[in-house]
């Protein structure tokens, strides 16, 4: 049921419009302002003053626009000052950033991820990150939250979570680990991979200007971060977008789930891994691509193969979501690079004509980064939802 | 990107919540109208005012609390004056109805379906039964617009359709081809069946307060109304929902779509009539499970064999969108109560714990009339977006 807004209600929401205009679109005019939200002049006045007291953004000299008349003052977002910590944690390795806000990578770590470390046990090291980090924080800077992108299974190991729709998980076990090692009262908020891979290619990568998308992401397992209308598909409990468990192949082969055939035993990880000479992880996975590249005969088959498979998922979903755009993520980057003509085949055969004509087939434009940036997206979000309470 | 609200559109906004909430909730005092809109008395004593001046409520003696104090006045719909045509074309039949605001059904024809009638051609019929239940609209009736439900193929070779996400399709053919029969300015919203008959049994059948939910549908093919986070999903281009074109057996049977092995083969009406004596449309079908029922053994084997299936498609949709609520609707219904057990085993076995958990499978409260509310829906999402431009 939609209910009324209040007057304080409409303040935070103008507040929170124009801090997400210039996060998302960098430093803008007044003039630009007024007719992008559709807000007069005296009140994008007031809102930039409010904005600018709580340090987020800052008024500075016009643009020389070789017209007549007092140019209009520019608002920009206080990208050194305001920031958020980003993390991803990865099967294979860990990150760390610190984000800016309009999305700017102020410093980042990384390291391998020891094995057998759960996702959990990673926070003192993340933590030691952040510790090496705050060095170079200057004094005056505006911490405004943390987010952790995390892959789908291991969230689900993580135990129970709560699901705030507009901010994303929020993972008890596993932000109380980070918590715990950072002194602060600002929310630490966990993501899936995919969920907020997506979250940043809509807002600043490929999927700009386009509200239905599906970001695939495949590490060990695949999953999709799915953008309906603009916004997140989180399912009624938080765990939508679960497509590497769609099954393809009835009777196929059994999937650590406890099915049979589902769309990653074919596509997965594993899967590439069954055209090589053995080896885990993502640069195993890449060299049989590579193998490929380079003339392979087994290897091609297997990228072959995978390709014909990675279509025949993709147009299933294409023809229930008809998405205006999908983006292979994580090591499927490289396995639609080089198979995309069979991917694009088999959409032909399979999706309806209306679907499959709408859909852009695109690689991540944010490449690696779209995990970290995402995560810091999580944060974003929090302030922009309501900007002075979300500010000491 | 978000937009900052005028002081008209959130005028707009209050009068849209307030009609939207006494429209499903009903007769509702100015009290509680305040509290369930977070508004104050006085401006819900102007909303009430305005809305009441267009004919849309009316305000009433307050009921009997027994408490103390000056009792609040009652707002109620206008659900016999205020009023919109729906209409659902059916492979074998067409039905029209007169539904009041609040989504009482005045008045209702139905008839066969003319074999090889297109259904733009299908106009001057449900014209005809308009012509007839306008003779009994009382004279100060306000009409607000026109809802037809159409199965999503037929939508689909309608040609060209205009999508706009907040009130439905608007197709240019079919909606033409009903507006040079009906004399109005108001307008005519033509939605896929399925999508419809979502929305009208989340707005006031089995789905009310489940605001991620899929409603199954079957006439010939097999489509889904699916709504996300409380909004229809529409897709790209207003072809989402297609789930009976996911294929679920590879290089199975051949399908119209011209791929093979779509969900629709294995539990779509050709299905069906595999395991039955032949004939067609939804009595032949629906004959086969009363046969099931009597104990003829080809029929309980047709029928388990479809349960399997359709339960092996649900689990897949399960996965990919963690719905609260999955409705088994059209000629599913009587399937999915034949073999609720065999369905359910399928979730077990490929559904993730977390999603099958969490879902609740349904058939439609409002049964049949699902797809006549559910069009009458998308005219009164019309007038509730915006009451008194929408109104004479």
């Amino acid at each position: 049921m939609r209910v009324g807004p209040s007057q304080e209600d409409i303040r935070r929401q103008n507040l929170g419009a124009l801090l997400r205009y210039v996060h998302v679109h960098g430093a803008t005019s007044r003039a630009e302002l007024t007719t992008a939200l559709g807000l007069n002049r005296s009140t994008i006045g007031a809102l930039t003053a409010d904005l600018a007291g709580a340090g987020l953004v800052s008024e500075g000299a016009p643009r020389e626009t070789g017209r007549a008349g007092r140019p209009s003052p520019v608002v920009r977002p206080e990208s050194e000052r305001v920031f958020a910590y980003a993390y991803s944690i990865e099967v294979d390795r860990l990150r760390a950033a610190r984000v800016g806000l309009g999305g700017a990578v102020l410093d980042r770590r990384e390291t391998a991820r020891p094995c057998g470390v759960a996702a959990a046990e990673t926070a003192p090291l993340l933590a030691a990150f952040v510790k090496e980090m705050q060095q170079s924080v200057p004094a005056d800077s505006v911490y405004v939250g943390a987010g952790v992108a995390v892959c789908g299974l291991e969230l689900r190991e993580e135990g129970p979570v709560h699901v705030k729709p507009e901010t994303g998980f929020v993972d008890r076990s596993l932000g109380a680990a980070l918590g715990g090692h950072l002194d602060s009262e600002r929310p630490i908020l966990v993501g899936n991979a995919a969920d907020v891979s997506a979250l940043a290619e809509h807002a600043r990568g490929a999927a700009v200007g386009c509200d239905d998308l599906i970001y695939l992401h495949r590490d060990v397992g695949v999953d999709a971060g799915i953008i309906v209308r603009g916004r997140r598909l989180t399912g009624h409990g938080g765990f939508g977008g679960e497509v590497g468990h769609m099954v393809v192949q009835p009777g196929g082969r059994e999937c650590g789930c406890g099915s049979r055939g589902c769309w990653e035993t074919v596509i997965g990880e594993y899967a590439l891994l069954d055209g090589g000479a053995g080896g885990t992880g993502r640069r195993a996975a890449l060299s049989i691509v590579d193998a490929a590249a380079r003339g392979d005969a087994t290897a091609k088959a297997a990228v072959r193969e995978i390709g014909d498979w990675l279509g025949f998922g993709v147009a299933n979903l294409v023809n229930i979501f008809n998405p205006g755009m999908v983006i292979f993520g994580g090591t499927l980057r490289d396995v639609y690079l080089a198979s995309a003509a069979r991917v694009r085949s088999r959409l032909n055969s399979m999706a309806l004509p209306a679907s499959r004509e709408q859909v852009k087939l695109r690689t991540p434009q944010l490449g690696e980064d779209a995990a970290l940036l995402g995560a810091a997206e999580l944060a974003f979000e929090h302030l922009l939802a309501a900007p002075l309470d979300a500010t000491p």
